[in-house]
């Protein structure tokens, strides 16, 4: 008997299945399903039904592309949203974090990731037409550029940046400030935070 | 309208019940759902197939603790596998890692964990009591120590030596060897791995 037949079939197929999810490898996926069998099979199941019920019932808003269980979000139908006021990201738990602030009165609008070249992920991989329809759609009065502070969320945002103006020269284009993480420490802050900090200083 | 009603009921409870898994902090939790979001409905049902599968099918040996899908696994029901030998490892993996040397004959008794009075985790919570009844009911000849190579490991180690020694003075008692990684390098190994190599040392 070979090592193959030591690991139970279902361990294996699971370990193998687990790794199609973005960012899992091998490790990953031990880590997920060796810690699961380590509960009760009670808990485990408990677990396994609320996944499948996020699985099952899941989609990608119609309008902005944000998570829901409806055809249209809570947020696209609620009439006191605004939609002259879009705020674009990259993914739907992007929103998610927004939306804790409790701030943003506007809608949203998912990219569904960012330019990156080098993954082979170029804007036509993106949901940029539909931006551009609900820009013209609703009279958009401002598109805040939401896409992570990195390299390649502020090369979408520039790119996202020069499309819109081109077509839309009267709407207003924001770009979320950079600058130093609150609570952090100068002294360990990287060099480019600590560089936009300086750049978007202001006077008090 | 509060966050609380912005974020999917089935993605929050699935993020809740997540945490629920050893090691799973909500990090840890987002970065599941989320990136298992990502895939189309048909990919995440089929995952999620897989690891409701193993959730159902996995029980422990009853024998010697390993996952497997049957009373008994085919370890322990093999009958080329010797019983005289039992390797004691902390995790049911562990012994799959073993397993995939294809060298070793005997069989395994999983503890369930180490020794990690800081955890809370005292012998009392481990399978200490069945190692030793097995001992006794198959006259082993040797009890290998592969607890893992780090300080609650090596306790355990000591901790179950003591034990073993005590109620069987004739069994030949092992500890797993340390040294230096394969492949590593001298300049960058830790103390205790460069330590344990000279004391270790082989006469050529």
């Amino acid at each position: 008997m070979s090592y193959e037949d030591m690991i139970p079939k279902s361990i294996k197929e699971s370990l193998e299945k687990i790794t199609l999810i973005p960012t899992y490898g091998e490790r990953g996926a031990g880590r997920l399903v060796y810690n699961l069998l380590k509960l009760p099979l009670e808990k485990r199941l408990e677990i396994l039904k609320a996944l499948q019920e996020a699985v099952e019932k899941i989609r990608n808003c119609a309008e902005c592309g944000i998570y829901t269980e409806e055809e249209i979000c809570p947020i696209c139908s609620n009439p006191r949203r605004s939609k002259k006021f879009i705020c674009v990201v990259e993914e739907p738990q992007d929103a998610f974090a927004i939306e804790r602030l409790e701030r943003y009165t506007g809608v949203y609008h998912v990219l569904g990731g960012r330019i990156a070249p080098l993954e082979g992920i170029s804007p036509s991989n993106l949901n940029i037409n539909s931006l551009l329809e609900r820009i013209e759609k609703y009279g958009v009065k401002e598109v805040i550029l939401a896409t992570n502070p990195n390299v390649e969320g502020e090369a979408t945002a520039i790119y996202l940046a020069k499309l819109i103006k081109k077509q839309f020269p009267s709407v207003k284009i924001t770009r979320i400030s950079h600058g130093l993480q609150f609570g952090s420490l100068i002294e360990f802050a990287d060099e480019l935070s600590l560089e936009k900090s300086i750049e978007n200083r202001k006077s008090l």
